[in-house]
């Protein structure tokens, strides 16, 4: 298995002038390796990549992976509509030294499954990485069935998933779809069952509030691995009254979206570790109520200040 | 006025090797030119943008802004998720010249009206340019409401919008509620109900269906014009018993978009004017079978073989 | 054509306490007579046909038909889920002297196309009466797909349909898929669209806010059978205006149907019509605030306390 | 807790001509109570009772509750739109003496969340039984939200939820709300994910599939509730597998809810429990080919026919 664990998708945190925050994102990174991570997924929804000009996802890349050193593997999200421009993506992505890449099913127009199969085949013959596909139809509409990752598994085209549909029982399909590929590993995005995604077979956590409390993650994962059902379950009870941070925030003007991301840079500054919670464009900051309620949350999460060292 | 009329979202021809057709999308331009069309909207949906490079899209807007010479106004699609990103895409088409640009409301993350409100404001601000807003939900999920684009109609952020939502009544709705801002132009994106559009007051029609037979667009455009309703009422009745063209070649691996931007392009092919209807990647070509329908209901519609001089 | 014109959903006035409110529904259908209606739809979704007990439903029926007196055809809605249901309905409808019954696509359940046909074609042995196909799936999920229409259509089984879909650019692909079936009406539900409807070739319509203002509708009608189109749109504009009552309501503890159907209620009350706007269960009763809106968007409309003779 | 364990959605047979088959109903009931289920749950989604009349309903009921004979809990589905026909049906299943009833969200109507408080409110003042909440959005359209429920657990107007939702973190979230309420019994109505619900401290499970191999729940509940997780895991892994026969008989002319709740029919007929899977109109019966497809399944999972006694 390629990769496995905690790989949370890093956040980018950005200075108030609209600039990736390059000192912030390095001290990002120290801290997750810090806390135990065991892969950093750049680029990905929460990065808040479609938010960020290709100059600015060069930046990303460069920056985090330098200050991961090499300790873990890297991955990067190529969120971008079809094939063609996913394999630019990739390949910029390969330059910069990724260990695999993360692809959505192709968006904007409507494709159908075999379609689905013929854009990560055709990304696997010009990209020489492994690809995990990234299914997440709340964004990108279309849902990539069981049938199609089973084939893409059998074929050796991906090399794992990405699940970010919230279709728990489907996701169980999937597992039994691809046990009989133990080089295919499966992934949850939920930050809420986690435990569950494990107990049921999957590789690892790719949480996006992984970032404010990694070590909870990692806590939660090394139970799972050890077997102790009861530790991981009671992290991931802590943890899913935590996520109601992403829901405090929204607002007239802002969006379920900058409320959640807005969310984990808040907690993120108010724990040390970066110096601004700016969101990129449209979006705009949470407002001081809703820090407030962020920080009562970490409270009762005891989730305290940290000192990060780069 | 600024722009009205039939203002085609235009095609954009592939070599069966995946590069823009230059000399396919010159005949293209000149057929549409030839018919009477009003404007050209150059990497629209319709275009494929999404299935395009950015190198590419350079290449569509180099070929068919030379190709036009200035005889009609040109605006080009900016379809990106989000501000920054809109941004950038606005300067590079400003750069080579364009007369407009329209952009969709943000998509990927989830925006409320009040972030919309603030990318179209920014993207005023940082491009001095008519903008059109392109409401089309089935693409990006998020409708652009009646307040809001009154709201960026009175302040003049907004010089239109391009309606694609196939919501007739609410179409109507933005059509009396803009109505006292003569300068903010609302087309139609629907090729089966442009005549209606136009009789509520819409100042042109945006139809893809326009590439295949601009001039039954122009009629219908003209007759209206002229406040002959028989004659734009019928034109549209042939016109929309062509419009099945767009769903012949759904069928396993052809999804509803290949199948859809697919038949422009057959169409175009058959009639003479490209010379190939290869689509973009993951999408692949329609069948022979599929051909002789679309070739079937060309000629149901009266549309032959033409002669293009570019 | 055996139904045409305005055909309103008869609201259904409740008594404070929650029964069918007799007088007031008897001065409700004179005030529809003496506004000029075509016909008498009862027991339609505006009805509040679902938050009506089975024996309220009897009363309706035995209420409005006595009070319309065989002066314009009456027809009724047997909204239900399922085949042996809806005939158990249209039969009971049918003894109480109903010209024709109204029945939507099969619902909780999932159908599929055929099921669809197979449901009407059930009803029609079953029953002896014109039945009308009601597309509405904003309420039962379910499309009535063309294909579908036209079938039945062809085979005589269904008589008519009410359009309730919002789709205007599908409602006039159904015009043209039956104008050979001079004996198929095809009516639009929409309040807002209804010269459009008519241009199109629709029979007639059938408005929930034609109880508000029947005399609206009618002119707009004949207007339409006039050929004189600029008086119709006129007054679908007015209309267009005044349909803002069915969401002035909308408030925590008032859902969209309650404003909406509620709205009606309301303004038949502030026009002297009936006596309380009570809705059924679980809705509420609007406040006085959306009261008050409603009461300024009447007078803003023209529509004046009537008197009404039983 | 008043109701615990696997309680079945019991199918309704039906005979050749569309009758209720009472005996055949009497041999599922005891067929289920042999396995060792904990309860019946009459009228429910699967149980068709939809396509079912107001006078086969009460014969199902007047059926079951003899066959149970008081050895099991027995609760019977109220589906009906809104909160008078509700209550009409709750007060006829109570004369027929049910331990409990089941009603969804109000719909076809668009409830807001107070509605629906309001809803269950009124139904438990005019109705003293045990009142669970049945969240289906996939047929109701409406989501009760975990705000909803924790607000009528509190107040105990609501003595449990059955879940069809298939959200199974929000489904997590209910549970964690209504844990300090020992009374408020949480049931999943998932046939896939029921050892993750019980790991997550539902009270039961309530699967359609139960009515195939009530043992094969029977028998994993037992496990979970002696916290063999690993058991109940591999019993839920074989149901899993089993599952696949709900869409086999998918088909043109058979829809989706036609092929699941025929498939238990036909499963139920092979097995020798019942003697006709006739579905309820407008639904057919499933081909011989899907018949084949799910002995094929039955097969695999070592189910067998079964000797009946009554």
């Amino acid at each position: 298995m390629m990769f496995h664990g905690v790989i949370p998708p890093v956040c980018t945190p950005m200075t108030p002038d609209g600039e990736v925050a390059v000192d912030d994102l390095r001290r990002l990174v120290a801290f997750l390796l810090d806390e135990g991570v065991h892969g950093l997924f750049l680029l990905g929804s929460t990065s808040e990549t479609v938010g960020l000009t290709d100059a600015q996802q060069e930046t990303v890349l460069t920056t985090a992976i330098a200050a991961a050193g090499g300790r873990v593997p890297v991955i990067a999200g190529c969120i971008d509509f079809t094939t063609r421009r996913v394999i630019d993506r990739a390949l910029r992505a390969k330059a910069h030294g990724v260990d695999g890449i993360v692809s959505c099913a192709p968006f904007y127009l409507k494709p159908d499954q075999a379609e689905i199969v013929r854009h990560y085949t055709m990304l696997q013959e010009a990209v020489d990485l492994p690809i995990l596909a990234y299914d997440i139809p709340g964004a990108v509409q279309t849902k990539i069935e069981r049938p199609t990752l089973a084939t893409l598994a059998a074929s050796g085209v991906l090399s794992g998933l990405k699940d970010s549909s919230g279709q728990e029982a489907n996701f169980r399909g999937v597992l039994l779809d691809t046990a009989q590929y133990p080089e295919f590993s499966v992934f949850t995005g939920s930050e809420l069952m986690a435990d569950v995604a494990l107990w049921l077979g999957a590789a690892g956590i790719v949480p996006g509030m992984g970032n404010v409390d990694p070590g909870g993650y990692v806590r939660l994962y090394d139970a799972a691995v050890a077997g102790d059902w009861g530790t991981a379950k009671a992290e991931q009870e802590r943890l899913y009254r935590l996520f109601r941070i992403i829901s405090v925030g929204q607002a007239p003007g802002i969006g379920f979206s900058a409320a959640a991301w807005g969310s984990f840079k808040v907690a993120l500054k108010l724990r040390g570790v970066i110096s601004s919670a700016t969101p990129t464009a449209p979006m705009s900051s949470l407002s001081p109520g809703a820090e407030a309620k962020i920080e009562a949350l970490l409270k009762e999460a005891s989730l305290e200040q940290v000192a990060v060292t780069t």
